[in-house]
């Protein structure tokens, strides 16, 4: 038969969160008693939202599906969206800096992470925080940019450490020439957010070293420090180095809806001169055909006043989750622990243990999910991720559960 | 800055259907008089819906929609797609032939056969139906398996025409050994249809030149001649050399909606013996995060007994359309003409003219848009393809219109 890629061969058989998945169904099964409530198996593991759609951007889905069984209502294809939720986003996100075609409505930040490899090729350096969200490096496996699996990253990659000993934020004189970045703020999985001073750090760094940013802003949402900035585009000089991806799926619960955005500034190119914003054009309009457009009608309800207020309802409630994993993880004594107060992630330290081994102790002692945080890179070996995605009865009946891993 | 992938650069800089689009509005601007009525740009052109979706499978999707608001109906991810969703494909397209696992839920065909060019990578031959649905090529060449523009096509392609003197059906003794082949029934553009006696043949020779068939299914349900096979795996011996794409967009008037689906058959193997299905999943899991939960409880509704009702409902009427238009064309006295009764698409020869000019020539005399067959690839040429997606008094209005090329 026909050959495969080569490049699929590199990348390690499972993705981190079916291989999560595999093992809590192994469990589960092995263990029966878990079908009853109170030793249910519990998730603080992948970042799934759980709460309902808010009232308004609800109705504005329900709105958005009806209105395609009438003839004024109807509507087809949209390619790159709409341009009343580009512009809304344009003028809610950032302050209407960007013209609506610099804008391209997504099914999801990871969805384009996958396409934007394709404005690159199999040629161009990678560089990644360590740890850091996998899709950055499996895509770029699938892409070619990246080689054969040595045993604690990939070939090719560039993995730039972020510890607690440089407080999360990398060496950036590691950063290779003309390289792709791919920088996450508030970070997948160390929780840790960038500051202005950062971020300027790192724009002016790429600009010297002609290097683009793929910055994910995924979780700008749970900024709640109003200090830190919420976009790459908050420092001046990005539009000429920096491309950002962004997503409804944390703030609005939209993880199932399949709805994100992209902005490629016109003021990127090339080395050779060329726009990038044409060759994503380009690229979704040949290889993508637009987010629903029941999703669009319900983006358009989340950045109105209302839906917007309810944005805020929502990541406050997984943020009052994510305080209260943080306070059981303190009181177990664990010292090295970042994360929660903006993102809602937790990003703790296992000194001298292997991931899998403390996810499998977790999972064994307390019924509870978690993220190993070697799935995430090298510099995650010895962390857990923990997730604050859950109902809230959940996660306190998670939180007096941890109790368990004392001594 | 970063360099551009030269892949890229290697396509054409528009792409066939935004092409016509600036053309369109270029035109509309220098003609303000087709901002009146009775002057109105119809549209023949892209195969964009255009009828609302209709009640059963419109209630499907609000449903859908609003059971996100409620605790117990909410979900997130769906990845491959719901369980639910991926059986009754197989029961209602398949006869259950094939596990939920091994149909795999998209945001739509041509989202999907982006993705799949990843499984073949960039040293894979790739070989067209010509002329053919502009995706396959573009995509492979953005994937890096075609080279340069040439003038009537792209190096590395092998286009296999498909004419009125072949009956539309390739010569298949030129198929390349251990290629991908896209091959597309009811055709897009030409409407043609292939029989189970030459998709036998296809299948034969696939299997003994160690090819892999992308069967394109888009448009099978509005086959209506009970002899046609509407799915490659109606024939014996596809589950070892095809994968079969689809989707909802064209018979339940998803285009704006987004959800189609892709059959991967667990049987496939590559050379080496792996298999194509759990790559497929890999891949999706990678850079894919399902289709819109939405989207899918639309498509559940589809295809119940009354969803089933009115997808026929809705094809019927879309093929009266066409019904219309092959008419008006016949009366032009135009000799060569395929389609419009197993397809939407009508596939009409303008002998010893360029397409583009044809194309000029309708949107000036009947400000009518159609689509240029040499955009379909190099044996397109002289061809122009009408769309019958379109309201029916405009379809009325365009045929009528259409007796001004007479003489």
């Amino acid at each position: 038969m026909i050959n495969r890629n080569p490049c699929i061969a590199n990348i390690k058989a499972g993705y981190l969160f079916p291989e999560i998945s595999r093992r809590r169904k192994e469990f589960a099964a092995a263990h029966p008693e878990t079908a009853e409530h109170s030793h249910r198996i519990i998730s603080l593991g992948v970042g799934n939202t759980t709460e309902p759609v808010l009232p308004h951007i609800n109705a504005g889905l329900v709105e958005g599906a009806r209105k395609l069984g009438t003839v004024e209502g109807y509507s087809g294809y949209q390619d790159e969206g709409l341009q009343s939720l580009r512009e809304k986003i344009s003028a809610v996100f950032y302050k209407g800096k960007f013209q609506a075609d610099e804008i391209f409505i997504s099914d999801g930040a990871k969805c384009d992470i996958g396409r934007l490899q394709l404005l690159f090729g199999a040629g161009v350096p990678v560089a990644v925080q360590d740890p850091s969200y996998p899709v950055y490096v499996d895509g770029s496996v699938l892409a070619g940019a990246a080689g054969a699996w040595t045993g604690t990253g990939y070939q090719g990659i560039v993995y730039l450490p972020c510890t607690a000993e440089n407080n999360y934020f990398p060496d950036l004189s590691l950063l290779p020439e003309k390289s792709l970045f791919y920088f996450c703020s508030p970070n997948n999985p160390t929780g840790a957010t960038a500051t202005g001073v950062q971020l300027e750090a790192l724009v002016k760094a790429a600009l010297e070293k002609k290097v683009l940013i793929v910055f994910d802003a995924a979780y700008s949402e749970y900024i709640r420090d109003p200090a830190l900035p919420k976009s790459i585009f908050d420092i001046d000089g990005a539009k000429r180095c920096a491309i950002e991806v962004n997503s409804f799926s944390k703030p609005a619960g939209f993880t199932g809806v399949r709805l994100g955005w992209t902005v490629v500034p016109k003021e990127l190119k090339y080395s050779g001169g060329e726009s990038v914003n044409a060759d994503w054009a380009r690229v979704c309009g040949t290889i993508f055909n637009g987010a629903s457009n029941i999703a669009q009608a319900g983006g358009l309800a989340a950045l109105d006043a209302e839906g917007l207020t309810e944005i805020r309802r929502l990541c406050d409630f997984y943020l009052g989750n994510a305080a209260l994993i943080r306070e059981s993880l303190e009181k177990l004594g664990i010292s090295s622990i970042t994360g929660g107060d903006n993102s809602p992630y937790i990003w703790a330290r296992f000194p001298g243990r292997d991931s899998w081994d403390v996810f499998t102790e977790i999972l064994e002692k307390c019924h509870v999910v978690t993220t190993p945080g070697s799935g995430f890179g090298p510099a995650g070996q010895s962390f857990i991720r923990f997730s604050a995605f859950g109902h809230r009865a959940d996660v306190e009946e998670a939180c007096a559960r941890l109790e368990r891993l004392k001594g």
